[in-house]
């Protein structure tokens, strides 16, 4: 068996573009989209790396992904701005809008980001930290594919609905969390799929909503929401304000509009993000500082952050390069040969 | 023994008016207190109902609260607005902002209140509401007293941090979730105190960090998050955004500065407020129409919306009156014929 490969974060960045552009994206769409995944390979945040790559491939092979779609950002001058991805991926869409996010929400205090229209692959923690690094407090979150049944029903209604905090901090790694708020992320199970693994209890039902343990059965009937019916009750929220309330696909209706979840879904995104700066102006106290005497104790007490493991890894990526296991490079070498055909059914 | 009594929503409300009022709070204050605490009790909301009572003239007796504060609504014509509730209790410092808070959403899309230095009993399912009333979404939140201990801790660092959720529907009651970040609400584990009976498996840890069924021994030790490490994150989140993000006291520091539980914390409160309509605009889309499609849905496959209890207790006790016990309205007699004396040590 061959041995694993260690690449640099830069040259793996540099790879992973140029298949992008060479699959039809602009220039800037293709790094914005590299970035990302890149970014979930340096973190050992392998749902989130090198293996998304493929369900962009396929999408873009499917012709349901606009590749060199121009985001548009339009900006009314109120706290709510909106960038229309035209159909293309979400990361190029957000990196257009982020300046006058960053912008509106300093003079505002509170701000919004709407993201119309793009297909949606990427984790949410590369936004919030964005933000954090502009010293901005956000939220973020988005609908995806129904499949997890609300609690106490049996039928997929929901998406896995990721959502994700950042925080900035002054001297470290910004707090952030990222997570589906099924009990698992659909990749994760996906992941048990490919290993041919059993899932853990309490991750989904069967079609009958029966408790199970098999990948299969579980991607092919519902997954359930964490934290029973608060986690229900929290992703039935994402459904509204990041679908319903931006008049854009909820869970369900992506599901419906491209008929299976072989295709990465299409719907909306929403940011919320928020000046600490401003609203502790009137109280005299400097807010990041507050916030470091909690984070302190929680760290302090034995307790781990949140992101603390990725931000590990990134270090060490950062470091001493990425290793990539013989497969992964050859995949990435095929990727770059064959382009669009080498997903070709 | 004696028999439960009736009393008319309207007749309870004067009642309790009457007892903050006579306990030297400004007649507009004692109102909306009563508005809260009798909403609690309407919706068979027990632990929000008039058994707030008790702790608010705990708090007035001792001193801890300012009894003829005048909220002060400050508007720097931002996204983001300030009542200073000045020591006062929250509730009338929430309804001087209301409108302002309303009108600033419609006008810029999102907003965000900041309630400043209030004590704070209610449920934030009151706060949600009024909003919905107005047609916006809005997000409350805020500390308490620290009394959970983050996922992997042992110590007590976070309050129960309450978040509510409303989202306005066009013919039926909204749909509202508020629920502890805790796998309880404290008020729920000083019921079982009261009682006499054991707390669930999984609500608490006692002193030394071992799983306990004793309520008192869970007061005394830590409360856990609902959801494992997803919930510690989000009641996390509550301490930043509401906390820190303020200026105002985390939760820890609300324990601090009173010196335990036995009286209500003073601290500070978020609500953010959106305007679907302003979200919206551009989709050509109705996003309350879309949000019914989901909460049908919902509904259809049998699984419960959160609220339809308590909007179900509702509607009976505008129609047939509150069923209160004897001792119930005892107490209230007691509280109406001797005021703050009735809580003397």
């Amino acid at each position: 068996m061959a041995e694993p490969q260690v690449i640099s974060v830069e040259d793996l960045l540099q790879r992973v573009g140029s298949i992008f552009e060479s699959c039809g994206l602009r220039p800037e769409s293709a790094q914005a989209v590299a970035r990302v995944i890149v970014a979930g390979e340096r973190d050992n945040c392998k749902s989130h790396g090198i293996y998304r790559i493929e369900g962009c491939l396929r999408v873009l092979q499917a012709g349901k992904v606009v590749p060199d779609a121009i985001p548009e950002v339009v900006d009314s001058g109120k706290s709510v701005i909106e960038v229309k991805a035209h159909g293309g991926f979400s990361p190029p869409a957000f990196e257009a809008a982020l300046s006058t996010l960053v912008g509106r929400t300093k003079e505002n205090g509170v701000a919004a980001l709407v993201i119309r229209d793009c297909l949606h692959f990427s984790a949410l923690w590369h936004d919030v930290e964005a933000l954090a690094a502009n010293g901005l407090a956000s939220l973020s979150m988005c609908p995806s594919y129904a499949s997890v049944a609300p609690t106490g029903g049996s039928e997929p209604l929901l998406g896995t609905n990721p959502i994700a905090f950042g925080w900035p901090r002054p001297d470290a790694h910004p707090y952030v969390f990222d997570f589906a708020t099924s009990v698992a992320a659909r990749g994760e199970i996906e992941l048990h799929r490919r290993a041919g693994t059993p899932i853990p209890d309490g991750w989904a039902v069967d079609r009958e909503g029966n408790p199970t343990n098999d990948p299969e059965a579980a991607l092919a009937g519902a997954m359930l929401p964490f934290g029973a019916h608060k986690g229900s009750a929290i992703s039935t929220m994402v459904e509204l304000l990041a679908g319903a309330m931006l008049g854009e696909f909820m869970s369900k209706e992506a599901l419906d509009f491209v008929g299976g979840t072989h295709l990465l879904p299409r719907h909306g995104a929403l940011v919320v993000a928020f000046d600490p700066a401003t609203f502790a102006a009137r109280s005299g106290r400097d807010p990041l500082a507050e916030g470091e005497r909690l984070l302190t104790a929680i760290s302090g007490q034995g307790a781990r952050l949140p992101s603390q493991r990725r931000f590990a890894a990134r270090e060490q990526s950062l470091r001493d390069g990425i290793k990539l296991s013989a497969e992964e490079m050859a995949q990435l070498d095929r990727f770059d040969r064959e382009g669009l055909t080498a997903v070709q059914d």
